[in-house]
């Protein structure tokens, strides 16, 4: 017997960001796996069950996840945003290709979700309004060299660059050097969004020029955007600014 | 007196992935404004009034939305997907900025929607599972050499590509040539998916190698996602197969 596994994004952190979709398969799931205040956000029935990890054991939850479902339950693996960002639709393949055949056969739906870029940007305007791309700052899983060699080549080729993961106790300095790197490649005074929470009761969004921007600003709930050199401020009186980049551009490449 | 602009993102197509703040947002205004099809997904009360334009006016309509909500009515203006990502949110601040005083002074609010690359990527397993990022292949409003250019630096610096806009009428030849651009970059047996009307009736994804990756399969509706060179594909007997772009990586820059 073989049951179902959904992997579910559940947005941001506003209720009112969560799809009806996402809300349809939380309801028919029954055990729910998943980084505890992710699974905090959810209202479950007496006869629903969560299993509540840490967000450093993704692969050993992905696996019990898959083990659940392929015994004959109905499972839940929540994320905040979207699963298939920086999140647990990545792990749970990882875990399944590397696992039992029977694994294969779990009857598996995905479900996307607002991902935190897109309701930071939707917040202060429209920074994300050209080419632009999502950098995880996490060197966990990827030297650190590499994502220096990321931020070079996509800052230089023009795009706005989101970065997840800016920043955590166990790596309070990649965020700063990140920030210097992009001031070797990008005008100094590039608009730099921190949206900290986006759409919860303790949402902080900051915008700070990149010559000012302190990565103390950003915390592990915080997306960073990080405009191209064609990405503008429009200044209004007694309102907040709005930031936006252009849907055209001349070059450079 | 000054009304209200809704920027409004109704998610890809399936109406299940429109978020509760799109509908609220829709519920509380009274002339709407978008391309057609867009449109043609509301459901509108009497005493609500659509004006719908062509997807090649999109600054006509922003002056348009932006003139009649600062003259006091409470305007949505309607995009698919997320209105941040090439789309609406970018074309109405441009007109805002170079509009007349006035219209800095409209209360906007911009509300978030899935894009179509999230929709898609859920589809098929994890094709975004690492860094990853989004580019219009359109020429209208950048020219093509820059486009070229961003190709080959994203696909070398090893993020995964989505692109938007990847074919019309106008312009039948783009696609082709990014393909073949990317053939110099990446391994040819790179994973291509063809993500048409993501969550709609008329889906039809398809999952190609570089090396076979055929133009005409992509249509206006269509998101294509090209993996990096560690994007995999798990076969299940019996059911699709599953793409995914592992989390970590040793490398290459």
């Amino acid at each position: 017997m073989s049951g179902k596994l959904f992997i579910v994004g559940i947005g941001p952190g506003n209720p009112d960001q969560t799809t009806p979709e996402a809300l349809a398969a939380i309801a028919d799931a029954h055990v729910f796996f998943g980084y505890g205040p992710y699974l905090d956000r959810l209202t479950l029935r007496p006869d629903q069950r969560r299993v509540a990890s840490d967000n450093r054991e993704e692969l050993a939850r992905a696996r019990d996840a898959l083990h659940t479902a392929a015994s004959g339950e109905r499972v839940c693996v929540v994320s905040g945003g979207d699963p298939g960002v920086f999140a647990m639709a990545a792990a749970v393949l990882e875990a399944l290709e590397a696992g039992p055949p029977a694994w294969r056969e779990v009857d598996l739906q995905i479900v996307p979700g607002l991902t935190a870029m897109l309701a930071v940007a939707a917040r202060v305007g429209a920074p994300l309004g050209h080419d632009f791309c999502a950098i995880s700052l996490s060197d966990n899983l990827k030297p650190w060299t590499v994502i220096e060699s990321r931020l070079r080549a996509v800052a230089g080729a023009g795009l706005v660059i989101a970065l997840y993961n800016p920043i955590s106790k166990a790596r309070p300095h990649q965020l700063g050097t990140a920030f210097a790197i992009l001031r070797e490649v990008l005008p100094w005074s590039t608009p730099v969004i921190f949206g900290r929470a986006a759409g919860r009761p303790d949402e902080a969004i900051t915008i700070m020029s990149l010559a000012e921007a302190d990565p103390k600003v950003a915390d592990m709930a915080t997306c960073v955007i990080i405009g191209s050199a064609e990405t503008r401020i429009i200044e209004r009186e007694g309102l907040p600014p709005l930031v936006y980049s252009p849907r055209s551009t001349a070059g450079p490449a």
